[in-house]
């Protein structure tokens, strides 16, 4: 392929009509007015710019340093997928700079940003945070789970969707008449919020009528849950669901032991499955908090890696879902973990 | 001061009687025999080098990185600490490198050695592994907890002496008579070595025959826990003890699930104490594992920070040993915790 071939940044400009300098900010993840954006990337995409862009290999100057962005290392599930990170970059000479966002966007904006400073080769990031206009083409990025509003940001995340028919599933296996599906969640899309599509989709199949609790991720489950469930006691002292699905295993602990307090046995009256496979102490020889839809964390890990290192990124898939499974950890009545429970 | 008041290189070489690149691989902790280091390190100590070094700040070229060697990020201490230690770093506008060694040394000191090569400004380091001979005064290294043979590694840690006292004093205090304690530790001489001391000191002073438990980490806990606690029951079905003092949360989790399976009640018939305060799913407004001897991990991460990015590290103190805290979480007869412990 001849060089004058290829467009450039110049026939970017041009055809959105558009000064060089704007073209240049797009690519840099500098912020620019919304119109001007949605032009230079509608001319990016027209011209195939970006994909030769990565497929000259441009940015030579390696730093041998992936940036793993989560929300903070206290979170088993998040200092898992950290460990697990940092294990296979080792694995191909890279080191992992950690970025703990704490929920402040600048945090992430500022090792956003610096992948184009060439302080860093990549970024994975797990992120809820308002930072879409700040990803650029320009900046390799995969994102675990949150989709972005743009067509340049591979995706990795668990199938979330039959994780949660597959928990649903399994609570009407396990005798459940009628689960309800608690969940806290931000408001921006992601993979994590199909675990609610795959819930409706099997109480639709079992004509079951749904009993939902879904609140914004700020607001406080040590008050919400306890509502919720009070709410749904009837006259005689039973409540109107006996199984619940939450959305994490966290949720479903505090579930269970608010169910505890107010006299209920966890599963013998009410059983419960969660979501992510968090171990007590985090070793995996330990057991679940709860019994959960697990997410497979290692491989994970390793697709976010195999793919901020993939040397030519616009062959990437745009979505990855790797497959759940169902484990035991207490709160089922489940046969094959306690013959008691087999009918 | 005049510059030729500073001794150099050349005049370590000649006090030490060896060869000029001996001293520089010495001081950039390339390995060489232990009689020339041993000579060396003498020479440097005699001739006070290795403190004008750092006083004339040679390195110069910053990364503004620091790396942080923990063993693993599943273990919920090491990520607490991880998570700490990024959110000081980052305050001074510093990364934060992350190495899970998992237990190999050879990834400790691919680590070290590049603070040398200038791909890092400084270690801090939680390792149990055998690279002592890797550590260098020009390395920029804290340590935590461990000590190593070397006059120029400073340690941060939590006061364990005194906190193997608290706990077994808290243990006697809630109605303990003979306490026992179980470890599971390193051969590497560090800091945690101490709660044994200090539970010692109490059984001393209280006249108490101390009953321990004490096997290497690699041994299984799961199996050894069990047989200990078999191997004290006495031919009425009773305990030789009737407290636990744990050297981690989590083998005093373990030693509590052991305990019920056999039949008895945590905390009527038996008391435990933990050491770290591990509280579920790692949050801190969640409960713990286990009472708990809790470190102060904001704290000790902040200490490690300011020490590796002291300007003039002759002036680090050798060893800072941060306070520690009793806290209740429901494995201890605690009248303050619950009123029907009251005397």
């Amino acid at each position: 392929m001849k060089k004058q071939n290829l467009p450039t940044m110049k026939d970017v400009a041009k055809e959105a009509g558009v000064a060089l300098g704007t073209v240049s900010k797009v690519i840099n993840g500098i912020p620019v007015g919304d119109e001007y954006r949605e032009k230079v990337e509608a001319a990016i995409k027209k011209l195939n710019y970006e994909v030769n862009t990565y497929a000259r290999g441009l940015k030579v100057q390696k730093t041998n340093t992936v940036t793993l962005i989560i929300p903070d290392c206290i979170n088993p599930f998040y200092s898992s997928l950290a460990h697990h990170v940092e294990s296979h970059l080792y694995k191909h000479g890279i080191w992992m700079v950690l970025c703990c966002s704490n929920g402040i966007p600048e945090k992430e904006i500022d090792y956003l940003t610096s992948a184009v400073k060439n302080q860093s080769d990549g970024i994975i990031a797990l992120t809820y945070s308002d930072i879409g206009k700040y990803v650029s083409p320009n900046i390799p990025l995969v994102s675990f789970d949150r989709m972005f509003e743009n067509n340049f940001t591979p995706i990795v995340a668990s199938d979330n969707y039959k994780g949660g028919i597959l928990a649903t599933e399994k609570l009407l296996e396990f005798g459940c008449k009628r689960p309800a599906f608690i969940r806290f969640i931000s408001p921006f899309k992601g993979e994590v919020n199909k675990r609610l599509e795959g819930y409706l989709k099997v109480c639709e199949s079992h004509k079951i009528e749904p009993i939902i609790l879904d609140k914004r991720e700020y607001e406080d489950p040590n008050k919400e849950i306890p509502i919720f469930i009070k709410d749904q006691l009837l006259p005689d002292g039973k409540l109107t669901f006996d199984g619940i699905f939450s959305n994490t295993d966290y949720h479903g602990y505090l579930a269970m032991k608010t169910l505890q307090k107010l006299g209920f046995q966890v599963p013998e009256d009410i059983q419960i499955i969660g979501f992510d496979g968090i171990h007590k102490f985090g070793g995996e020889e330990n057991e679940l908090f709860v019994s959960s839809i697990c997410q497979p964390v290692p491989e994970l890990a390793k697709t976010c890696v195999d793919m901020i290192l993939a040397k030519d990124r616009s062959m990437l898939p745009s979505l990855t879902l790797l497959p759940v499974k169902y484990q035991y950890g207490g709160t089922t009545r489940d046969p094959e973990a306690d013959p008691k429970y087999k009918k």
